[in-house]
């Protein structure tokens, strides 16, 4: 659609909306206007927010995770296991590991992938910190919880051969039919990869 | 999704994204960390635009609608028909009648319609600044052009009683199918009434 604004400001402001991903012009139009409706003082609340996040931000030490502090709250927590680091991607992928509650060990955040398509190369990714932390010599295992994808299977090797000679134990995520999916719907690539794969079963439901 | 936010600085700015229509947490998040990634200037440039126009924003002394001047470059326009007047409910709908580039009269902009459900009377839409330029008497036609919902027919129904003095023509948008629509999947309402407002055909497609 292409819209003539009758305001520059409007038009300015529609343009730095429509620079997120996943929202359109019509979208960023859309809100725009609805933050124009709003007092004065949230809107300089919400700008203000994205300013100060950016201004302040640190990341963590430690799993390069965001944080407020040197040190993030995961890594700072002595309950937490330090002897078991997960190898993830991206903040949002703790955040999804974190909702799970079945993780008590810390993290540490890539900050993507290998994707040669994309031009990132392992010199881009927090690999080297992670190498670090596993030749200090407290950790017993790392688990990769990577995309299931080409650029994932990529980077996992590359971890693998990076920490092949420490003696740490290395494990995968599991990879499967989805809790509540059908078979039938399943692909087949999976379907294989969790006949490959099966576990014992003891009579529970997993 | 319960998140748990290793910063408050990033769960702060991911409470403000999530107020606006249609963004939730997990929306919000991914658009936050987006912005982090980006450069300090595109940050600020991106919550200056929204602060700049919150501050800044004029609205048309005629029409209403958002204007960086006191006359809209609509209203200003010497070359639009100041005649006929285009009510629409916002300024989303002044530049979805523009793209249509089938009009060249001037608008106005109610800010909403009656909807005694989300408390919107008549007092708190534009309906005396229209009766006003109405009243003024260079205007041969209204064109009602609102939402087809109760709100909008019971607006118009206002509307019409309100101007029902003035010497003027009062039109309302044709409703019917839409093109491209197939009648097997229109409601019935819209396609019952597309018939009794049927058109005289000349051979023509409209």
């Amino acid at each position: 659609m292409n819209q003539e604004y009758p305001s520059a400001l409007l038009e300015k402001a529609v343009k730095e909306f429509s620079k997120l991903p996943g929202i359109g012009r019509k979208t960023a139009t859309r809100l725009v206007l609805h933050l124009l409706r709003k007092d004065d003082e949230e809107v300089t609340s919400f700008a203000d927010s994205l300013t100060t996040l950016k201004r302040e931000a640190r990341y963590c030490n430690e799993c390069l995770s965001i944080s407020d502090t040197e040190i993030c709250p995961i890594c700072a927590n002595p309950l937490r296991d330090h002897s078991i680091i997960c190898v993830v991607e991206n903040i949002q992928d703790v955040m999804a590991v974190e909702n799970t509650m079945q993780y008590r060990g810390v993290y540490h955040v890539l900050g993507g992938v290998i994707s040669p398509m994309d031009g990132v190369s392992p010199g881009d990714l927090n690999i080297g910190s992670l190498v670090n932390r596993v030749a200090a010599g407290d950790v017993k295992e790392v688990i990769l919880a990577l995309s299931s994808t080409m650029e994932g299977d990529t980077t996992n090797f590359y971890i693998y051969r990076k920490l092949s000679q420490y003696n740490v134990k290395l494990s995968v995520i599991a990879r499967g039919i989805s809790i509540g999916d059908e078979l039938e719907y399943a692909d087949e690539v999976t379907l294989g990869s969790s006949i490959v794969n099966r576990q014992p079963f003891n009579g529970k439901t997993i």
